[in-house]
């Protein structure tokens, strides 16, 4: 049936049209059912929403997500029919059912997803049917390898490509920024892509934007590599692996760890950037994502879909007991990094020691010789902090550096949260730590967060543990109240 | 934040608000994610959609779930605020986790999806859950407790109230009308509430709607049935274990059935409706919805629950391989229904002899002496007959079965198709017909469907097979492909 279109610049979060009652029944569709769109030889997929007031018989309204698909103007006529259940329905109801998914199968899912034919309910189905059923080593692979075909990628000539990824989970652990540098300084090409904050304090992205355009085009990101070896960019518009976004979408719903998803969410990115040279953080431990155990098994899953695509890979296991870094919120652990790179006495030591703990490990992954001690000699002679200026110039398209770094500041309300009584600090669990900034108003603000004084192991009384900042009065006191209330922290 | 409601008459399926960007920024939500709304006491929970266009900054559009709920005016203020994960959303990431749930868990569950505080996606990790992990029989009894206690009832006085259920799958096969009327007139009450086709051709709902209003308040069901004995109403706008129509919407997504919540979601009406003795029917087989095998596990698990809420239950396991009677559509088979109740000589045998035995067994569960004599003496004398005429009469409110039956006729257009061998028809499949009679029209289209002249069995060649009704030519004419390119049945 032909509908004239109606644009109410309305963002659904998926595509979804508005039609009236009676327009939906000469459709034969219901709330909630499927129809297609055509206009102009393109075809999307969207759900029905039934409004009276907004929009009239033969009239459909278009959700934004079907606008900027169909690249359509008001007042245009498409075509909308009733749609069937997609072919990828079928498919997850098979893995519902435990069954292993064919190489086809899975890029016809992946590729649904991609093209908005699913709604969010079906992901959920896919998601859990992942969770409980799992898929084979093959699966995840052809997984991978459907992310990485429908998405863009970034192409650089021949030659090494390194990279890193941390599994995350742990608060402050702000390397990135200090291993990027090492290495670039080192020689390497590292075009650093990096997520936002979902549960945590700060993603990288977010930390890097206290000082730097982090929302770069694929073109320009290709000349700041080129010209400076490396950036240190959000990854979340460059359209690589697409599909992932979405599944994470979902899987933040009930904030689920799906691993199948995790090693094909990760690896698609890695090779659709090019990664050659890949460097895997697994951060264990009580206060961390996964134990021990679980944390080898994962790093052998990391390796077998690395071989598969040719990447070398280094997995390595850290201790992710606690926050690591003094800084926790962009500003604050923004303020870290330059205190390491700019080699500060009162910088944090743990946070140093890791950063060149990974930076060493990437660079003799590489082949670079005697990496430990050059990757020291990068940092002491401060190459490194040169070539973290560079990058950071490179993104703002002009030489602001200092300028940018001059004010940076933590938020102006901030409290002291004192020590009880003497003893030990035996627990500082990342959770809480990432829960209480979020409170703060991490990492919408960027100044927001705490400043840790202490980690765990002695402490006496009446120190300050840690201070917290926040731009909102009221939320320092929620912040409070939830210390009171929750244990952040124990001494014993 | 203090917002002025915007109304749009829009029944999006779901409660969902419309939030500028700038609004959403200052109650730090993002789209899709949940808000709280309260008016007067009373709170609600939504997934937010941003519009620039529709609402203003300071504005909230609410969607007629929300409306319906706070029972609100436009340009009222109501109280916007970001809302957390609900409690239940923890307790689906446990049964992900494939544990056992406690009765608190499941009831806070069903609570929540009762007052929308779950969105679909959230549901679909339940139901998939559910489905991979199954459920123990206690907890498939808390859940049928819990669907219960968050709806509304039918309170009868105290007395046997007799109710039958099918499991379904089976194309025609409209007992319920007959069984129904025979059951009244040997004086059992029988207060019975039946669902519209979800993907079949004809739900009972559906064929009563051919001559009687099915949309019945509770009030006005208890005053037909203690009158007339018994009633065939939609159950769908009584609000009886109303969590169950939502999950029912989710399931329909991938058009999957969930053993535990098919157990709960029948149980769970038939206690609402305050069923003392319960027949279920069972059609298993190679056509049917399960085998013989799982049909005797299915019963006993009905039975487990049955006693557990003081229901005497029976079960029945009949033969589904095919369609039962020969019209399949609304008016199709209430003409069906009507010639065994006239005791019309061309009326379908099959139909009526199921309708007897269910009707006797019913019958003998309540302790009615020679059931099966005094069934077929009832049919034969037309006192079921004159039973229907006072159930629809009843639900009419007046006297006009008559005239509502004497233009009851197929649709205009139709067509015949013919063996186009000898030999048997080998088989004939419930599901095909359904998709079939769904491309005629049905439900939608009463009057459409197929007439059935054979079943499975003998057939010569050019004999007529079946006969489709539709009312648009091009309905009838896609019905006549989907034949040639599908088996819908088979002659060998």
């Amino acid at each position: 049936m032909k509908l004239k279109t109606k644009n109410f610049d309305w963002l659904a979060g998926r595509p979804v049209v508005i039609l009236t009652e009676e327009t939906a029944k000469k459709l034969n569709v219901h709330l909630d059912e499927r129809v297609s769109i055509s206009f102009e030889g393109k075809k999307i997929f969207a759900v029905v929403d039934l409004f009276q007031k907004i929009v009239k018989e033969g009239e459909v309204g278009l959700s934004n997500e079907i606008n900027s698909y169909l690249k359509i103007k008001e007042n245009s006529l498409v075509e909308v029919s009733s749609a069937p259940l997609p072919q990828s329905s079928k498919i997850i109801k098979k893995k519902l059912y435990n069954q292993i998914l064919s190489q086809e199968e899975i890029e016809l899912l992946i590729s649904d997803i991609v093209n908005n034919k699913l709604t969010e309910a079906e992901i959920a189905y896919f998601i859990a049917a992942e969770k409980i059923c799992g898929m084979s080593m093959q699966e995840i692979i052809y997984l991978t390898k459907a992310m990485v075909d429908n998405g863009k990628k970034l192409n650089f000539e021949n030659g090494i490509i390194a990279d890193k990824h941390c599994i995350g989970g742990i608060a402050g652990n702000r390397t990135t920024p200090i291993v990027v540098s090492i290495c670039a300084a080192a020689g390497l090409k590292m075009p650093k892509t990096s997520s936002r904050a979902i549960t945590s304090a700060a993603g990288t992205a977010d930390v890097i934007e206290t000082i730097a355009n982090v929302e770069i085009s694929s073109e320009e990101i290709k000349k700041i590599v080129n010209k400076v070896g490396a950036c240190l960019v959000w990854g979340g518009s460059l359209g690589l692996a697409p599909s992932d976004d979405k599944i994470i979408q979902v899987e933040r719903l009930l904030n689920l760890d799906v691993e199948p998803q995790l090693l094909a969410s990760i690896m698609s990115k890695k090779i659709s950037v090019g990664t050659t040279h890949l460097l895997i953080d697994i951060p264990y431990g009580d206060g961390a994502k996964i134990k021990k155990s679980e944390a080898k098994k994962l790093g052998k899953k990391f390796k077998l879909i690395a071989k598969n695509f040719g990447i070398n890979l280094r997995v390595v296991l850290t201790e992710g007991e606690q926050p690591i870094g003094n800084g926790i919120g962009p500003v604050l652990e923004m303020l870290d990094v330059l205190s390491i790179l700019k080699n500060k006495e009162y910088c944090p030591q743990d946070l140093r020691e890791k950063a060149l703990f990974l930076a060493s490990e990437i660079m003799d992954l590489c082949g670079i010789k005697d990496a430990r001690g050059k990757a020291e000699e990068i940092l002491l002679s401060g190459m490194a902090f040169q070539k973290f200026k560079e990058i950071i110039e490179a993104q703002n398209g002009k030489k602001d550096f200092e300028a940018r770094i001059k004010n940076l500041k933590p938020a102006q309300f901030s409290k002291n949260i004192y020590a009880h009584k003497s003893g030990k600090i035996i627990e500082l669990k990342n959770k809480k730590i990432n829960q209480l900034c979020r409170i703060l108003g991490t990492p919408e603000s960027q100044k927001a967060g705490i400043y840790l004084n202490k980690h765990l192991g002695e402490v006496k009384e009446n120190e300050v543990i840690f201070t917290m900042y926040s731009e909102s009065e009221q939320k320092l006191q929620e912040a409070y109240n939830f210390i009171k209330s929750d244990n952040v922290f124990k001494i014993k």
